[in-house]
């Protein structure tokens, strides 16, 4: 695919540099843009370079903000000694959308994961560590991806967070809401056997 | 899903106006561009204002190009007598891969489509019958989407360029190579039954 012009080109590129996005997608991507006025295209460039310059990482849980301290950790009515600890910003947004949780979180940035060079030094531990020797929290929740990299996370930060006497949880696994139990993986169904949970009506 | 800046937010609501890419994928593109260094960002962002500010329409056919009169048309190895008509720039990347076409094109910039509210006086249709005029021309091929509004805007342009005595053709249509008969749609294998060919061996 010969793209007739260096400048769309490059935009493709550029474009096709964003995870996920192929050259196909890219060009067809550009091409939209390309009928947009020329106010609108650097509206649209702006947008990305001004996110860069202002967004700050809140310094009490590595939370995207446009403060120092984001909004969740601002908020008086949060409960500042239930910590839940992330692997990014999405995950926030997925628990905040339950409206379940009324504590504050803790963004590691990442998980351990050797294959991608991931070690613990990579990952935003130490103020976890530093607030927990404060005896600032009473309860943390791991709310790590169910993976195998969740879990060796999730069993560092236990190695590291056991000697200071917390309440130390984690999201409970089971069969998901709408699920048919025929369709559910067996480790699944076997986890939720064994934690299972008095019925309640 | 409450996103907690205003600058991701604003880089999240560009993206996704883009056609296909919605608000949590855009996220996620974004969340991966705030990674980047700021020199990255700019060049990102540079890339979209400078294609808007550079790229020109070829004034013979509607390619997008470099310069005033794009490759293909500037070529004397290309046949200038044989025209291509085609709806965008991704067709002719699209034809030009096949390696079998050696004329030149002609870009409408869209087809006839009531229900969007484009009809033939929005399209690049007035230089193509000047050439036609001119007597420049010997072919003109339609390779038009083999849709509805491509068939009424390949009929629009029959009766227009029916007056100039010139060969007019269409892609053929018929069984795409590679595919199974019995999953051929049936108005796709009839018309190749009707238009069958002489087999060459």
């Amino acid at each position: 695919m010969k793209i007739p012009s260096k400048h769309i080109e490059n935009a493709v590129d550029q474009l096709s540099s964003l995870p996920g996005i192929g050259k196909r997608t890219a060009l067809r991507l550009v091409l939209q843009l390309l009928n947009r006025t020329e106010e609108d295209i650097q509206t649209f460039a702006d947008s990305f370079v001004h996110m860069k310059k202002k967004v700050k990482k809140c310094e009490s849980c590595g939370n995207v903000s446009d403060e120092i301290i984001c909004e969740i950790c601002k908020n008086p009515n949060r409960d500042q000694s239930m910590i839940c600890i992330v692997e990014d910003i999405r995950d926030v947004l997925a628990l905040e959308s339950t409206g379940y949780y009324k504590g504050i979180y803790h963004i590691l940035g990442g998980i351990i994961s050797p294959m991608d060079g991931i070690g613990p030094s990579d990952l935003n531990i130490p103020s976890l560590l530093e607030k927990a020797q404060n005896g600032e929290i009473k309860e943390i929740i791991f709310a790590l991806s169910a993976t195998m990299e969740g879990d060796t996370t999730n069993f560092y930060l236990f190695k590291k967070l056991q000697p200071f006497e917390l309440a130390i949880t984690c999201l409970s696994r089971g069969v998901a809401v709408g699920t048919e139990l025929q369709y559910a993986d067996e480790l699944t169904l076997g986890r939720s056997l064994m934690n299972r949970q008095p019925f309640v009506m």
